[in-house]
């Protein structure tokens, strides 16, 4: 028995595309499952895994019109943000190929054996294996950069692992093309299009997290589902690791000397990360700390100007934009709150910029005001006003984890000439997993150093799934003991035959 | 309100020595961690935590003979016994100690901006910081190495994570002389003694795991207790990460050559290796493939000489005692089993080792048998003959993860020069974090390279709780983006000025 049709849906008027797909039923969900299992030993030659990942991502970059403007009709997101997020997915692609040959990724360690120790030290071999299928979830906001073809995939293929990927309802299509293409260029390079399955439906999703082959799952999404996969993944006889990214306010503190100094700057910068992708970014700011006073009313007019100014856009799908005109207004009307240039609908289909105004103080407390602590997806932010460092310690007293904390400084603050923003830095560090000084936190570079994720709910685990260590998340050590040459894996043999970076009797060897 | 008393238990004769404590009530639990929490800053400083930890190393080794006689009265392990545990204690503190000054351990990675790319790359630095109090489980089976003073402790300080230990209640006298000895050498370093803290009681440990300032945990003891906490950690608002190890069948596969050439060598190590501690070690073998015929035959007579051989002993507590002789009665009782040598009782306070004979087609399917691949803590091992590579494979595909994994060859075999070695350590390499070959998995080195961990139930995560990389268990990425020199911490600043290893621009800094 088939599944329920799955459609594609054109945001922009709200209007069914086509017809993309069925549902996965609980058989199909196990097939795709056993079949992405059996495929797994293809994935052992790591000069293959680099290969296909290079293939993939040149297979992107040639499918790039078509892909793009199918990604454009399915999310409205627009030809230019979507050329530039395929283009950050061929170099995530192309990243984890250089990092599959480079090799440190397997942290391979050896001591050899020291028979002069108490207790004798047997030689030890130890390098990282691949746990096996991976479940991704792809995001709703990031067809491309966070869906079939992202980090969670590269980094998992890179690792060894087969991938099975559960489409967002909100690009189908897209997803569907995405497969194929990552699916062929498999088969170019000899593997079984087997290491990467597509499945639809949340229902599938659930059954995916729960199958017994499933060994590990990567999330981009919301606290709710999110936490509903992790809740299942944690709940299964054999408990599997789940790395996922649920939710994040991404805090702003604006100095005094900041807003001073550079109260229009700020503005227009905040107005731009506010607005960028019409505010739907995991990591758009969402709450601004701003001082009290003349500089602050500076700052804020300035920001209501741009924000006024901003084009309406349209969201990623109509539940989505109903929470927000919904959310907005909820937020709006409680007290002390004002809305000098309010966020909502414009016309039929897209939402207005806009931003919100209270007391800092109304934060501190238990209170209806929590909710300006909720991340609202879209187009808005609040601005926080306080009268001095306890009000601000107070609101961040009650913040959750973070993917992002940002500090705007003044220049005699950022030279480290004027006080007390060492400490300030050091207290946004315990809320989140990147700390930024006078940047604005969306666009997060793909990087080896990059880190994107953050204490809960930014993240479900210490991981990132951006960036040259997201691979660590698919992969768990083995040590060999005494095991003689010839039944070593090559990496681990005396005389480092395959030139990989290993650490032996404690050195760094490279 | 006090909790119920604590005593202290004399296995080798079951009699009451003294009452030690009182559980902790909740209050006791909140006030302990708050303690802790609030302690947490005075660990920053890596030179401090090296000292600390090298402090407390001395001041074990100044108590050596009270404290391993104090041991020895709870646990009955032997002085011997109890020595070298104390000289591995120690160990593994100025070990960590050592990771604390080398610095690797912080993963540092710098991207430095870079304005040809596109899009242009901020200035990256990401390092990793502690994760705040960490609650630690202590071990019945190691009343120091796993337990007050142990490895999870030791990486956790070294961490610079704050600890709450649970003590064990086969162990509380011990547990309570060394969290005082940790902590006195905690006040000679100028630390608060808030930076360990110590608890009684079995409700305490739940409400530990449940405290909303506990950022992970660590435990070593059963699947059933391990499986509940892992479970409340799961369930929590903010869910923490649980690094349990909780059991492992630690199956050995002797292949018909190492039978053939060595029937009484590896009879002789077997029945050591199932002894040692009167098999009572986590890594104990439980589940030996060994051929039928005369080779094997002659290997199973020989291991029930040398168990017969043994000398009786006495197991932690009562309680393990009669599970012990519940259990290897259970196993004798089902069909097809043999048991030549059987294990069981001795006396009123003591146990005999023994061994169980199955065929191993019996343990390939469904049914009674799979009583024989759970663990049974004691010095008790299981027999299964096989006729051919088939049946191993049957039974390997029938065990859940494990710590270790052995395999037993023959010389041939060892050189590459008979078949089929490699592909059978590839499939114990699936089942467990070590792979020893021609060894016995007791006796876990503490070196840089160990794994002490495996697929689930072996361990809940895939860290490991022996060796150098245990200290990550406790740390989570950062990374501070755009930040100037002035703001940032020193170990991140341009020119190196801590001398750290550092990733620069992708490429190692030693």
């Amino acid at each position: 028995m088939a599944g329920n049709p799955v459609w594609s849906v054109d945001p922009r008027t709200g209007e069914t595309r086509e017809r993309v797909a069925f549902e996965a039923t609980p058989t199909d969900v196990d097939l795709a499952v056993r079949a992405a299992h059996a495929a797994r030993s293809a994935l052992t030659d790591r000069a293959t895994r680099a290969a296909f990942l290079r293939a993939a991502a040149a297979a992107l970059d040639a499918a790039g019109p078509r892909l793009t403007a199918l990604a454009d009709a399915e999310t409205a997101l627009g030809a230019t943000r979507l050329t530039g997020e395929l283009g950050r997915t061929g170099y995530q692609l192309r990243a984890f190929a250089e990092a599959v040959e480079e090799g440190s990724f397997l942290d391979i360690r050896i001591d050899r054996a020291d028979q002069s120790l108490t207790p004798p030290r047997p030689d030890l071999r130890r390098w990282k294996v691949p746990l096996g299928v991976v479940a991704v979830y792809g995001a709703s906001n990031f067809p491309l950069a966070f869906s079939v073809p992202g980090g969670d995939t590269a980094s998992a293929l890179a690792a060894g692992c087969p991938v099975v990927v559960k489409a967002h309802p909100d690009h189908p299509a897209t997803s569907q093309l995405c497969a194929t293409l990552l699916q062929d260029a498999a088969a170019g390079c000899g593997l079984p299009r087997e290491v990467l399955r597509l499945l639809h439906g949340f229902d599938a999703g659930l059954e995916l997290i729960r199958h017994p082959l499933v060994s590990a799952a990567g999330f981009t999404g919301s606290i709710r589902g999110g936490r509903a996969l992790f809740d299942a993944a944690a709940a299964r006889p054999v408990p599997i690791p789940f790395h996922g990214e649920l939710g994040s306010l991404n805090p702003v503190v604006i100095t005094p000397g900041a807003a001073a100094e550079r109260a229009e700057e700020i503005a227009g910068g905040l107005a731009a990360s506010v607005t960028l992708g019409v505010g739907q970014f995991c990591v758009k700011p969402g709450l601004v700390l701003l001082p009290e006073g003349e500089d602050g009313d500076r700052l804020a007019k300035a920001l209501g100007e741009a924000l006024a100014g901003a084009a309406p856009g349209v969201l990623l799908d109509h539940r989505m934009r109903e929470h927000f005109i919904a959310g907005t207004a909820r937020r709006a009307a409680l007290p002390e709150v004002l809305a000098p240039v309010p966020a909502g609908a414009v016309g039929e289909h897209q939402v207005g910029a806009g931003y919100l105004s209270v007391p800092a103080r109304a934060l501190a407390e238990d209170g209806p005001h929590e909710l300006l602590l909720e991340e609202c997806f879209g187009p808005v932010t609040v601005l926080a006003r306080y009268t001095g460092a306890a009000e601000v310690e107070a609101v961040l007293g009650r913040l959750q984890g973070n993917l992002t904390a940002t500090v705007q400084v003044s220049a005699a603050e950022a030279s480290g000439a004027a006080g007390e923003v060492a400490g300030l830095l050091e207290r946004l560090t315990s809320l989140a997993g990147r700390v930024l000084v006078n940047g604005w936190p969306t666009g997060v570079a793909v990087a080896p150093a990059q880190h994107h994720g953050g204490p809960y709910p930014a993240a479900t685990s210490a991981a990132t799934s951006v960036g040259g260590t997201a691979i660590e998340r698919w992969l768990r050590p083995v040590v060999y003991q005494s095991a003689p040459p010839a039944l070593l894996p090559a990496e681990l043999r005396e005389g480092n035959p395959t030139g990989l970076p290993r650490r032996v009797d404690g050195r760094l060897e490279i």
